[in-house]
């Protein structure tokens, strides 16, 4: 993806396909058309992420459309971007393409296209290859004045959780037991939307630790918990549950893309549910102790599910 | 690849794998813990490219040994920031590792750690995941000055090549044929050479246009023209041949990651010889016209060769 329009185009089957997804893009892919892409100047320090969805590993192919694929996988790398309270600059891609999928290139640039417009940023560049599985790895760019790191939960900070869980875990089950899912929650995992405005919103409001949560709710607080050396206690009975999905699903399961956050003080929850139309619930603290993600319902401490774990899931 | 020790990494087979990469690694593995990593400040206009190498597209993996394929896909990917004349800031990594590959993370990290660490760069990230074939797309950041751009050929200018062309497409035609490949010309296929140092050298004497010999001479040539609306002349009895290469395999062969520039004034190539031990060669001008790559063999036209593409190679 190397080059911009027809008169700067090489031959080859490569170009072709870069050609028809430009087509699809107009303008919201930039710069394209050298070896590498040169960044526009941006205030602030630059934030990069890379992120790959591999068919029958991130999703399988009759679960989700063409369409879907390369939205939610350009979704998936831009919520890392909001983990950090990023604004996005741009995304490159590698994508991989099974001959069969050739002729849905359109389709697939659609998705992608949908996904950089909707959350205000473009396609720079990126790599398209041959290969038998269809995959996407995404390298998200990004500024942040004052980046969000998973180190910097202290004691005594408050934990908010943007939206409501387990909508895409409760999807993802019956898309496993070959059934459909709830519209709802159907689109909760194959249409996640990354937190970026609502990120910016949240380092601007005194939040300084934060992670997207894709591993699942107390997987992802004990990322948090190890990277900062503090323990970060989740109230189960707290935690916002999405509409037909069970309480396991909201703090064990994956591919939320919501955000958890810690914060010295308290936030202003209705004002932010008022700006986005997306809850922040309060539902746990740090304290100091042994790293760890400790989670309690109604005050009794509960066994805390083993984290979602891509790599090792069939 | 999101955490950097033992402390702050989650459970999981994933964090094993990054873990076990990291711990090869070193001081290699830098900014590593978030969803994202923060770039250290550093002069001049940023520059990005993503660059994905896989198994049965881009190599076989009887063709070469694991810490050859990290090693390969890393170099080809930093080549890309050569042929911008940019100083790497680092890279990350799209990692899809096959099950019977698990066991062999640490050569593959071996590869990547010694092509990282020739070229004085570092590992920021990346993301490791299952998959059938064996896949690694490389993210390389860098900075420039002043970028080197394919559209910045003149007419008047010269047209210079490093290093000798064809031994990685000599190489590929044995492995192809099953047999065993000249150990000079198969280090050129398994090993190449980002041309980082040299690409600056260029640059700050004078050259503005370049490529990384990626599609083949012609090929890239025939890019440049493209992008810069020119003319692009090539004398076939001045391009340097690899020895053992054959004429065709020096002009047409891809894989070479040699670089094509074009400057206005001519270059002390003996100056350049002298500093980094790879020849500098003038091998034909720019001029205005239809934008296109010619190549000539003593002064008479010869076709010029189709460009080499992955894609659809077989």
């Amino acid at each position: 993806m190397k080059s911009s329009d027809s008169i700067s185009l090489g031959p080859g089957a490569e170009f072709d396909i870069v050609r028809r997804m430009l087509a699809r893009w107009g303008s919201l892919a930039k710069g394209i058309g050298d070896d590498a892409v040169v960044l526009p100047g941006a205030p602030g320090r630059m934030v990069v992420s890379t992120d790959a969805s591999v068919e029958d590993v991130h999703f399988r192919r009759d679960w989700m459309s063409h369409a879907e694929i390369g939205y939610r996988a350009t979704a998936a790398a831009l919520s890392d971007l909001a983990a950090m309270g990023a604004e996005p600059v741009g995304v490159l891609l590698a994508l991989t393409l099974p001959e069969r999928d050739v002729a849905r290139v359109e389709e697939i640039a659609d998705g992608i296209g949908d996904c950089v417009g909707s959350c205000g940023t473009v396609v720079l560049g990126g790599d398209v290859t041959r290969g038998e599985k269809l995959a996407l790895a995404v390298t998200v760019l990004g500024t942040a004045q004052e980046p969000l790191l998973r180190s910097a939960a202290r004691p005594g900070d408050r934990v908010y959780v943007t939206g409501r869980l387990g909508g895409a875990s409760a999807a993802l089950r019956e898309l496993q037991a070959g059934r459909e899912p709830a519209g709802k929650s159907r689109a909760r995992f194959v249409r996640p939307v990354p937190r970026l405005r609502e990120s910016r919103w949240l380092a601007d409001h005194g939040c300084t630790a934060a992670i997207d949560i894709s591993d699942g709710l107390v997987g992802d607080a004990r990322h948090i918990a190890a990277a900062s050396g503090v323990a970060v206690h989740l109230r189960q009975e707290s935690v916002p549950v999405f509409d037909g999905a069970t309480g396991r699903d909201a703090v064990a399961g994956g591919e939320e893309y919501e955000l958890l956050v810690t914060c010295a003080g308290p936030l202003d929850v209705a004002a932010f549910e008022k700006r986005f139309g997306v809850p922040l619930t309060e539902i746990g603290g740090v304290a100091a102790g042994e790293p760890d993600a400790i989670l309690t319902n109604d005050g009794t401490r509960v066994a805390a599910p083993a984290g979602y774990d891509h790599f090792s899931a069939s």
